[in-house]
């Protein structure tokens, strides 16, 4: 078995594990027990995965090692969230209903990552059906007490605790992002249509997007490669020098804690004083209205995906998704309409905004993770970009007062992802303190 | 074994089987075999279906006639477009690569259909992916030389035959709406998001909407009944008298053949003669652009949904299919972007049309069903409705100098599908020549 000289696997970011394999420092193999060594020492306590199977993750891993490298994330292992179809993995949803379900088939965000390479080395824990009902067991690895955010708890957490390099998560309000900056780590939510939703629990066709999880902009670029988006190929390294940013406190501003708040401003620093042109920029007035333009398109679709689970489980069903599928909000058609209505121009007005912008930096979350796993934290900050189809990476950037970590998102106009993935290579060194801090320790 | 005593049970609207059901004048037993009986001598002909069991049809119906009727769809057999999911039965997507997939799981409509009553008759042929490729070989039962059209060939075609009096069918670009045209026979395309996708192959998230064909108005009622789509209850019956019709040729005028311009000339002279209020009615010219619009987003969004298949069959999949993945027709991020906020402008500006109008009818296709098997025939008047998520309702209407049918299509605005359906109600038997001639023959 190879081993890295210098630092345990499991501890290396994707982009690192990737290139020792090409070249042949590491095996899979390796990288794989080192991450199962991980997950036996720490998931007592983090309990990140709902299902893990070392002798199957074991026999792929060297089954990739007997081949030719032939995609981006060549024997690297994946995390994937347990709402997200697998062949050869059980699929629950965390739901009492589905505890014994088996797809048939992978998810086409599952069957990208491995065709280009990765292996599934488990699912993960999450918020029931990523959208309500029971929450993941999972515990923030900076502090157990603490949640993980929702509802890509384990994907977060274990992507963070240096069990897996690489995780999917989905976000239909916050999930993706948000527990991202509670766990310190990278996450990318492309533009909505961007990648294939089939074999994830739908939610709300409008908002849901499949995401990833990783330890650098490097590693969310590897991903973002097996998914082929648009102009990688194009891109040219972003100069920070110049580069125009849009520091946008959006209209929810007072729902930010203090370190949430701090958060922003220090990335902005950070950025100013290595040469970018930080400019406050206000959300026109319209925008107020998209945070609950997306609770209603999310629990109006909800009421139609949650009506086969309704008519199917009835009081074995959450009340949550009962709830949904009986429209106990009462959300009309009209008001669904002018939900899509004001979400189209709002986009439409946002994508222009970047004529003189290169990119907007904004909140990731409200502050620090809550304590207790009882909540997984607000979306405020998460919803609204959801909604907007808009590609949005979080990026960690400081500790708060409870010493966890706290961190951005700088987001892109639609279907510029690629662009997005460029800027972040650019302003991450800048923002993250997180990261080198940690990866001093790490090994 | 109960008979209904003046027709065979086959022959029955879904409405008139679900009273006789109701009322102990019939079993569904007695329907489901009559059913079998039709596709027995026909199918050979037609080829509307790729999997019927008639033992498992006849064991459910027998399980069905022993419980007391629990949803409007009682005792109701069913079709199924082979793109979606059946727990019991495979989904072959007509393609090489799934001739021997099983899903683990009923898609959304189909569990919603079960638990309402209804049971599975079987599945039904489809273009391949509902998407492109390889046609199905069903063929149009007015006339076995024609196309059924497509992509919801089989659906469309074993409803005409009277081999099941209900189906699902789903659209992206007019994969309902014009089968129901060539096959002379009623279909409802939903709003999009009022019905759950999810367990139906993935085309294009912003356009892939689930459908449901009958032969009555009344039939698609009993299904938006199951699927409680919004407002039902509240519908009073509409008057035809002094109803407002907008005429609406629509910005592809030029395309309709004779058949299908005197088809719309036809629909909106009886409404007249009935009391209604008719007028043309000219779209902005924005909406000219919505037809390229559609295809921009729905082979843009393809390209995503089709990745997972082509890394995994690369050159055994088909090129149709591989063009879409590899992005072969150069879709932009800027065209997908354009395309998204040409449509969400339109779908505000056509609502705000029913301050002036009821309803609008327009052509449901450019004509006849086209010679031969190797088309479907054109989406020209279908893919800026789906795109624009518009409630769709298709209605038969004369015969054309083929002595095929020739319908008309009315819409209404967004998530207005009870009183769209109820508009029909009122409008089909004025508009509808091709039924009631079709009835006097039955049974």
């Amino acid at each position: 078995m190879t081993r890295s000289n210098d630092i345990e696997p499991c501890y290396l970011t994707a982009a690192e594990a990737a290139a020792r394999i090409r070249d042949k420092q590491l095996t899979s193999e390796a990288l794989v027990r080192s991450c199962l060594d991980r997950i036996a020492e720490r998931d007592a306590d983090v309990r990140a995965w709902t299902h893990v199977d070392p002798a199957h993750a074991i026999a792929q891993a060297r089954e990739l090692d007997k081949r030719a490298p032939a995609g981006p994330l060549h024997g690297l292992p994946f995390g994937v969230k347990d709402v997200i179809d697998t062949a050869d993995m059980p699929t629950t949803q965390n739901s009492p209903q589905y505890q014994h379900h088996q797809p048939a088939k992978d998810a086409g965000c599952v069957a990208v990552a491995r065709q280009a390479g990765a292996l599934i080395l488990g699912k993960t824990d999450t918020v029931e059906f990523a959208a309500g009902g029971r929450k993941a067991l999972t515990r923030n690895p900076h502090n157990p007490a603490h949640t993980p955010g929702g509802s890509s708890s384990g994907s977060g957490a274990a992507v963070a605790d240096f069990m897996v390099p690489l995780a999917f998560g989905t976000q239909t309000g916050g999930s993706h992002i948000r527990p991202a900056a509670f766990n310190g780590i990278y996450g990318l939510k492309p533009t909505w249509g961007a990648v294939s939703r089939e074999g994830a629990k739908l939610l709300s066709a409008s908002c849901d997007t499949i995401g990833w999880y990783g330890r650098s902009v490097a590693d969310l670029h590897l991903v973002a490669q097996a998914f082929r988006l648009r102009d990688l190929a194009a891109q040219q390294p972003v100069a920070i020098k110049g580069l125009r940013v849009a520091m946008c406190k959006t209209p929810y501003w007072n729902k930010a804690q203090p370190a949430g708040q701090k958060s922003l401003a220090t990335a902005c620093e950070r950025l100013q004083q290595a040469g970018a042109r930080v400019d406050e920029f206000e959300l026109p007035p319209t925008f107020r209205g998209l945070s609950d333009a997306q609770r209603t398109i999310m629990y109006g679709e909800g009421g139609a995906a949650f009506l086969p689970e309704l008519l199917k489980y009835g009081n074995g069903l959450h009340h949550d998704f009962q709830d949904m599928a009986e429209n106990r909000r009462g959300v009309t058609g009209a008001m669904m309409v002018e939900a899509y209505d004001l979400a189209a121009s709002c986009a439409k007005a946002f994508d222009a905004m970047f004529a003189d912008f290169d990119v907007v930096v904004t909140p990731s979350a409200t502050g620090e993770a809550p304590e207790g796993l009882h909540t997984t934290g607000d979306f405020i900050f998460n919803g609204m970009w959801t909604l907007l189809h808009m590609p949005c990476l979080a990026i960690p950037c400081m500790k708060g007062p409870q010493g966890l970590p706290v961190g951005v998102q700088i987001i892109g106009p639609r279907y510029a992802d690629a662009r997005l993935l460029s800027i972040g290579d650019a302003v991450a060194p800048v923002i993250d303190a997180i990261t080198p801090e940690r990866a001093a320790h790490r090994g």
